[in-house]
């Protein structure tokens, strides 16, 4: 048996990892914001180590730990910075296929928030991770976040115990596509308001950044904030599923500010036309960072008010455009059944969605 | 108990029977045409007999028996007028809901095709056969004429006895909707050519009239030919599942006729713009018939090739007419689990193509 | 294609047909006494029909023709003697293997209850129908005769129509164990008395005979009373689904007759016993007949009021008798979601039992 | 909110906490020794944190956090004590059911594992843990280990990180019955020997012990090899699943010790009778030690060579002893689609082995 070595992320050969999620770019360390961000390693040796560190004010990170595509295990991080084993003892000329994943999202509300990465120690060498034929993101709120995946249904605190990345209908459905994803997600989020009317929480204000939720000095100078760079990974589709939240800000009272400025998402005749024009503004923006991806408005695992509008909006974008990679999907509605924690679609309901989307999917792309 | 009386169907009050499906107005005798046509009654009573008349040629009649929304018998008529008895020795008060349904498609090939019903005979009363709340005309192939959802997996025989129409998944869809329907399907029958590239077997052709491809004398009596009267009976939701022969006759030679004229559908540019054509057309003439409907273009349960140019059409349709209730929905494909006999989706595919579809319907219609 | 011929059965060489189901022995006519009883035939030719005659004075007789292992169709018999296609229009050279199977158990009450088959017409050739490698006897109660299989879960009405012999557990676990069965079943009877106390009630009383619970004088002569032979079918195992309607006499007012003799199962050491020992008695009477058997008392679809007991009088059998092949064996209860009409289990519940009967049954034998 | 206070587990009133599986008796710490051993608690307050002390030389110590009956983490435990925090930020006012969970067997190679608990920080406060109605001990292998129950299929090495007990079919049975379980397993060992042929390997030489299989020094100071006091913890059903390991053995060659004694099953006369006096013997020995306890030998997850001999056995055990409370159940084979990693049974195949236990189990009991 040889030797433990130890070895900075930076000063890996680059095709020996796959980062998972929209990055800064760098590797020393890596940081990981959305959900699902992950390290990806295929490692001949009988050990491994990570080197994590992780910070938080209110919301701990959670990682899973994935082994040859099943999930090992599951777990709170401990603050600062940690060796974790990931595994010890195994045969050392097999090669295991590893990836560490974020099982919470950013948390926005939470300036300390970190989840970082920053080398490894093995015996064995890394092989390189082969590129997988299709790339896919997924743009959503809470559902897409995999809020209410883990825990009890009578839960109602809003933990990241009860968040989860690897059994989210995005990791699932990547997976049956054979295709690396990355994700932007915020619970509460809509496309012209957040659930309480609060005009800023929308995907549409942050989709062009790496990580635009983080707003905390020690996040924008991991360029949290900064634009992010679309070019150098163009998926082959884009999935949102945003909708739900608009949908809810209707039936709250309306959002005021300290300078008595207040907003309200309505359904009469005049808050449809917003909520739609917000919904083309955002395909337009999207499309645009995104000119060879189908386009994928998949919506209905929790509710169906919007299914029309998001029909129409769709409709007029597509009149606009000219554009015609575009689809609506409908998702199945969760029920009793697969319905998980916190009123949230459960690992049956996303495992449902996935399978459509996939299929759907591969559709599209002709498979 | 009382004496068994007989009453003709033409004297029944009107609101004490349903009759499923595209008929020609008489019920001296009522004639069945589709796959899932039906007469429905409400017997207050404890026996029921009806008097049923078949004929053929080739193939058989086959029926089958819903007793309060369970299936209880099918079977195969016998030819010539008889009278059936479809229950006997119930308790004399209770309501029994009672469907009497043709499980074949209208078989174009046998001009001696028939399937009708005169009368019945019961101890006790008919009550009314409320309206249901909504309606819905399915219109395809083989596949909605239920071939190949009974039998062997092995079986290639082209028989009756392998059709069904309470097992497939236009009745299962009406049924989780609460509706009406009717239908109009063809196995082998395309929007541009049949299976074999033969230019006339179109269910456009004949979408208009009341039976198109039943064409014996007798039948044209019968007013199989006629125009049939959309106006009296306008449905919700008109579901098309076709494609799958048109795709299928690229794959086949050239139809020849005796007169040396041939047709050939093709891939090419030329060959998918024909295809395009055909069902922009035809969704323009379901359109001008069923002007409240929604459109719904189902498709992907065998096979998946049409789809790009399926979307396409839809969207030219639309762009062309302003229609926007038209959509596309793909269906969950048919699998080695859930395939039939004869290489058709089995009653498996039939169930969850019914679940996709009444979940996209219910939403479509806001409920 | 060859013009039909007819066959009367007693004229067919044996091994060209296999009767399922006790018999009086004769084939002219073949009689069907029992649910499940029925005549199987590989028939190499296009066409084939059966003469049936059936007759009744309450209960109708019913069928299903099996094709390949597959329901094909389920149906009244008309009374009288006729001629049933069962097949036409059939590729010639193919060998299809058909069951004619009789849907209902043998109607105690109905002393005109009839179900017989005289001949058959094809075009072509009847080949050898190969002896299958097991043999299984089921003896039961109402379960066992299929009630509630078919039918809406409201129905309360005790009619034939309800009954089936192709969803049930028996038919079910024959085909996973790739066996031959028989059964000997009556609806509300027990082992000690019927559901109501009745002493003559029970399938003891009639288990040596062909056909007990027919008493009419033409199904006398028929030999329903006659000694059944059980040396010529030595089953491999005796399954023994009974205790059901002796849990429920424990709930029902005494049974009494004019001479005013009465009797009253009871929960009570002394009813106890008496159950015990009518167990017993039977266990030492089945073993008698089937020396070579497997005994298998499988219980627990519709209530486990007599496990305990039963187990206890399996020990006391295997302590007084030193037979150590008879097994205990509990299936599963039915939920309200396996639960068919009339308070039994339905096809759900009965595949489940099934499962559960064949895997311990092909334990048992080693397999 | 209050602040963190601090309570060895010694200190804290003993009706609030519930120990799982055998323990020697001491708070200062709490050791867990088996699979499936765990604390228990019901905190009201936002924040609690466990001080856990683990070590080992070759195999790490996994533990997984239930909260409200669902496992919200898994991971493996850091050498050294440490406190870790189960759940914070939660709503202080609601009670959270906790269980803090030994996910792996005792390593018998190991003479340095150990897996402890010392006490808890909490800002609220304790409730009662009120007792179970029933009581299961399970006895048993690999299988009852939860090996396999993570990881790919594919997976060969043998490491904790592929154990599982809150997935294995112990937990799930318990669930099930509303029951306490403790248990005893050791991957390869048998009734009368190991699964390579060695004598020490089986389950009766250590079932009287605390943790049998733990040798080290340190582990015999915690009382691991002292007698373990049946009388307190009376249960209500031992379920012993073994006899995978003995068939196994008849397959290996013999066991060879340095001194030249050699030992090996056989499936021959003697060898039969060997196993079936093992079985006997141990039946006693857990009668002796369970007077009031069901015994169910339930075997078949993975193999099925020993159902006519492990029936015998029980056969020979009632005929000489007269105890009638000792059942054989079959569980259901694992197959393909319910396999988990290193050739062991899944969670799907657990599952469904704790559906029928527990229905069992419910049934001996009279529920």
């Amino acid at each position: 048996m040889h030797a433990l070595k130890e070895y900075p992320l930076a000063q890996l050969s680059p095709d020996t990892l796959r980062v998972w999620g929209r990055t800064n770019g760098s590797l020393s360390p890596l940081t990981l914001f959305w959900t699902g961000s992950a390290l990806e390693l295929n490692v001949k040796g009988s050990e491994l180590w990570l080197e994590v560190e992780s910070d938080f004010s209110t919301f701990e990170q959670w990682a899973a730990v994935v082994v040859n595509g099943d999930v090992i295990a599951r777990m709170p991080l401990p603050v600062g910075r940690h060796w974790l084993c990931i595994f010890r003892g195994m045969a050392p000329d097999k090669v295991k296929n590893i990836r560490f994943v974020k099982e919470i999202q950013p948390m926005g509300g939470d300036g300390k928030s970190l989840f970082q990465l920053h080398g490894l120690r093995t015996d064995g060498e890394l092989l390189p991770v082969p590129a997988l034929p299709r790339k896919i993101e997924f743009v959503g709120d809470s559902i897409t976040s995999g809020e209410g995946l883990v825990g009890a249904k009578a839960e109602q605190d809003w933990r990241p115990m009860f968040f989860s990345a690897v059994c989210g209908y995005p990791c699932l459905t990547a997976a049956l596509c054979n295709a690396e994803y990355r994700q932007v997600s915020q619970c509460g989020w809509g496309v012209l308001s957040g659930w309480d009317n609060t005009p800023d929480c929308t995907i549409p204000r942050i989709y062009g950044q790496i990580c635009g939720p983080l707003e905390g000095p020690g996040q924008r100078e991991l360029g949290a904030q900064e634009a992010y760079g679309f070019a150098a990974w163009q998926p082959d589709a884009v999935v949102i599923n945003l909708g739900t939240n608009d949908a809810g800000a209707r039936r709250q009272p309306p959002w005021q500010d300290a300078a008595g400025q207040s907003f309200q998402q309505t359904g009469d005749m005049a808050g449809q036309a917003l909520f739609r024009g917000a919904v083309v503004e955002f395909l337009k923006d999207v499309r645009q960072k995104n000119p060879g991806a189908w386009l994928v408005w998949a919506y209905g695992m929790l509710g169906r008010e919007m299914v029309r509008e998001l029909r129409e909006a769709i409709h007029e974008y597509k009149k606009e455009t000219g554009d015609r990679n575009v689809e609506f999907l409908l998702l199945p509605a969760t029920t009793d059944e697969t319905m998980g924690s916190r009123g949230h679609s459960g690992k049956k309901a996303h495992a449902q969605a996935a399978e459509v989307l996939a299929d759907f999917l591969k559709t599209m792309w002709g498979e």
